[in-house]
């Protein structure tokens, strides 16, 4: 089955859908994403996507050509002609195509490439790999130093997913200075005497919308939350440790570098979040 | 005048190359790229570059798509349908579009993209800023740990570049840890009492091309040279600066952070190893 793809205002057949070798995003990595959850054909955290999409935009000093309801009608328009009840719409602005490369940034009227396709995921909240939890690596963290800003310069975080996946295991966290910033592609947690601990926002490590969510949600329930780095050692110690990102919601996470993480099961608080987030979020997706 | 681009395999006019929005490239900056210089139509420094070219996929674990000849075939036909006499070729290979979106690398049997299109740059070797040398500015490194891969995770350097051009200069040398990585796409080096210094190779910094020709050149010629790391003020107290790459050759740098170097004028030893390098490319260009 052939996806339909956004494309500069187009939807057309995947297979068709195709960028200049010029665009900045090919040459350079100059592009900003995201990546919108769908269950029941509702989007969700929409507008808390929207708000990052245009701050890394603006970090990048990269004109939004879109408005909010052009994105949303777009988002909608994929899962209508792509028949998703769940899954993702994924969503990429590049700088565009100036009609050749250099490192300058070419004139203000190089209008930015858009892209957004959907994967289908049926189940997707069910996903029986939270029954279990993932297991995980520590490895060195070698990316730029904006992770702030969600770009598709993504070569690292692939590059550790590939060695996580050499090893065995599900995923890789990555270690700065001694201390965990983020999972590949997710925000890294643990649970120690009944508090959640989490690093804080800064530019080291991206400003996750799940996070945002699944902090609130915690502070509703009156969990005791913690923004500050770990070790790889604490998180050994810890009583459980969990990740949390657009597509595998709230994850737990049971080994960390072969030390099993508690009992070696998901643990309690991971689980009560997992619940309520994608309770709230089924309630609140648009 | 549009050119001709090479896309895998075929030549087409620049306005229909274009690659899937499911390129890897394009996605996730998962691609190397080279680019050699061309004067009076004979390839620069060739066999280097595919050397280099051959590291940076290996590294990445991208199957290398092509011989050294048929590179080599592309480069000299792609002069020859666009007329090069002096310019550029860029080469870049990406690892593919695999059809869909993921962190792990696709199935072993997704062909490599492999692009190449030409920069027609008259009089590349008679560039009047060598006669009045680049001003550049210090700025902080930012890029990923691996900068002896030639990706094209070049987000970084175009900002700093753009920095750059806002300051009203030519260029910005990267600092990591108080120290002179290197330029946004170039080698940097400082002359003092006669002795050449330059940072010695690491994952730090991009293993140039010319920067190997250039010290073979300079050892050739009796001039010492010193493979170590510097300051800004050590390039600001210093009797002249330059830097080396393939399109800019040897470029004298004559002002840092607005502090002139030597008598603000282009230096000697940066002019002799500019003559030399030309020179000699010349005769050994392929």
């Amino acid at each position: 089955m052939s996806r339909i793809v956004y494309l500069n205002g187009t939807y057309l057949p995947e297979a068709e859908a195709s960028v200049s070798v010029f665009d900045r995003g090919f040459l350079m990595a100059d592009g900003v994403y995201e990546v919108v959850s769908v269950l029941d054909g509702k989007l969700i955290d929409f507008e808390g996507h929207m708000v990052r999409l245009k701050r890394s935009l603006s970090e990048l000093q990269i004109a939004n050509p879109l408005s909010d309801d052009e994105y949303l009608e777009a988002h909608r328009a994929l899962l209508e002609k792509n028949g998703i009840g769940d899954g993702l719409v994924y969503l990429q602005v590049t700088r565009g195509n100036p009609g050749d490369r250099d490192f300058a940034y070419p004139a203000a009227d190089v209008t930015p490439t858009v892209v957004m396709f959907t994967q289908s995921k049926p189940g997707l909240a069910d996903n029986p790999a939270a029954k279990t939890g993932w297991r995980v690596i520590g490895v060195e963290d070698l990316r730029w130093g904006r992770r702030d800003i969600k770009t598709v310069q993504l070569l690292y975080p692939s590059m550790a997913k590939m060695e996580a996946k050499a090893r065995g295991v599900d995923d890789a966290w990555m270690v700065e200075d001694g201390r965990v910033t983020e999972g590949t592609s997710n925000n890294a947690y643990i649970v120690k005497g009944g508090t959640i601990v989490t690093r804080e926002l800064s530019n080291d490590i991206l400003h996750g919308i799940t996070r945002a969510a699944v902090l609130r949600f915690a502070a509703e329930a009156q969990m005791k939350v913690e923004e500050r780095s770990f070790t790889i050692a604490e998180a050994q110690e810890a009583d459980e440790a969990f990740v949390t990102s657009a597509s595998a919601f709230v994850m737990p996470v049971v080994e960390i570098d072969g030390a099993k993480i508690g009992s070696g099961a998901p643990g309690p608080v991971a689980a009560r979040l997992r619940e309520i987030y994608i309770e709230e979020s089924r309630k609140l997706g648009v």
